[in-house]
């Protein structure tokens, strides 16, 4: 349930980079992240801290509430 | 102002918390945390990771959309 819930995140998070146009490498660089480590956020392997996610949501700037909202669904 | 983020956040919770008439030590234990690291939480202390706000939300029987809505205000 929580494990589905981190990759109903990712989902969002990758739909939103996809909307943009932006590729997993421009969005990790744009983070300052590397490209394996975002693709695993977008997976939902990573259980990333508030501030995390936070700042990859002003990067595909869309509000963290709506990621989560999309996750809660 | 990501500082002030986890303020928010925090706020939210305890708000929420006290809309319950739940004490830190009742939301501690529910969570099986030490009531200081609950309430540090509480106090915008600690970036938490996104199953652990989660959690708290659950136990304090709210969206996590909602508290991180209020957050973003």
């Amino acid at each position: 349930m929580q494990e589905s819930f981190l990759h109903q995140i990712g989902q969002a998070l990758r739909s939103r980079r996809e909307e943009l146009g932006m590729t997993q490498e421009e969005a990790a660089q744009r983070l300052g992240m590397h490209r394996t480590y975002y693709s695993s956020i977008e997976r939902g392997l990573k259980d990333v801290r508030i501030k995390t996610l936070r700042r990859i949501c002003e990067k595909l700037d869309v509000r963290m509430r709506t990621v989560v909202g999309k996750a809660e669904q």
